[in-house]
């Protein structure tokens, strides 16, 4: 098992605060438009992949889906997941995204919640997510965006005209970035929005919808220090069908 | 026929001196990119939407293309592109792409190169190439980047270490920008990737292939000027099928 940082205690305790890890989807502010990419869920075989605390899992199961299997790598989490789940068709294993063995056309719909962006090689992780779908299967799945991934610095700096600016640079230098986000050190992999579709399109995925997130005004009314959010959107959302 | 950039005096003899307008297809550093997105060209009944002075159209026909109809809105492109071209298999019409009025079923690809960020809806547009183009026809696009397009100030600036960032602010904004480019006064039509392949989608397009275009070494050591491109791609190209 590859090392991972949701496994450090500080950052475990810092993720822990966050209003998606405290409320569930309800605290995540991009869940209304998720949601509305996915297909219908009665009776689905669900793979939650990255599955954090499991809120994804439990609603899906609550929504109709037959079985849901929810993913993570992190022992701390799963942990958690496991301690705040109690239904005997919502099983929760530890591995490694990139080493899913799955068996063939076991998976109705994928869905993949902000953990795409840790992973170095999404080929293979298309591929085996591709083979786990039956036919007519979907995937649903959020990332941060590649303009927000991109930058050497990313952080808010003044235009010319004094307001800020997303210092967008090395959009093309796909790879590893390191940054601070809760801890310092946090490492996540930058790729191209066109490297994220073509993978898919490569392993016969069928693109149904694209969502470039930030939030409303109705959002930034309560928070308005998401305002420059409009600027550059902080999450892709991609929508697929095999 | 709306207002035409490109039948302005100063603009017309600018755009001229380009090399794409000099030398043609290999005159666009991105040509080798939108080429490798074409179907095979034999048999096939070709539009080209904004012509300009038929580079493609004609270049199409060379390499077995039944017919093809150029179409642009410039009077002064399409004279040029009619006094260029000696076939009577390779037509050219004015029109706004806005109000084509093509037969259903008439056409087997459709080609754009850096004409869609000029239109302000693009859902007509695609309703009209879906009707016209046959089951299984192709759609291969160029435009600029929405990154591109996007920013109040679409200028490189200082980094907070001195180098150039692009400063993208904006994106979710679409509609109007005008910028300078050859003559001020430039009007285009900023919308985000989502917005493009969106509408693609919803009008029964397959998105086949996304490519977001910047130089490569070595058009960047032949052309030291395009060094920052590679920090934010100046075309979006996207190929679909029906």
């Amino acid at each position: 098992m590859s090392y991972n940082l949701y496994d450090d205690p500080a950052f475990f305790a810092g993720y822990s605060q966050l209003a998606r890890s405290r409320e569930g989807l309800a605290g995540a502010p991009e869940w209304p438009t998720l949601r509305a990419m996915l297909p219908p869920l009665e009776g689905k075989r669900v793979l939650d992949l990255g599955c954090g605390f499991g809120a994804f899992s439990r609603w899906v199961r609550k929504m109709g889906a037959s079985n849901v299997i929810g993913v993570d790598r992190s022992k701390k989490m799963l942990a958690r997941a496991r301690s705040l789940t109690r239904d005997s068709n919502v099983t929760f294993r530890i591995a490694d995204i990139e080493c899913l063995d799955l068996p063939p056309a076991s998976v109705d719909l994928v869905y993949s919640s902000l953990v795409l962006h840790y992973i170095e090689d999404l080929m293979p992780v298309a591929a085996a997510l591709r083979n786990a779908l039956s036919d007519g299967g979907y995937l649903v799945l959020s990332v941060e965006h590649p303009v927000f991934t991109a930058p050497r610095d990313p952080n808010w700096q003044p235009g010319r005209d004094g307001c800020n600016v997303w210092p967008l640079t090395d959009y093309l230098s796909e790879g590893r970035r390191v940054t601070q986000w809760i801890t310092s050190g946090v490492v996540k992999y930058h790729r191209t929005i066109a490297s994220y579709a073509n993978a898919l399109i490569e392993h016969g995925f069928r693109i149904t919808r694209v969502e470039e997130w930030a939030p409303n005004q109705k959002q930034i009314a309560e928070h308005p220090e998401w305002a420059d959010e409009v600027h550059r959107p902080p999450f892709l959302l991609l929508s697929a069908q095999v």
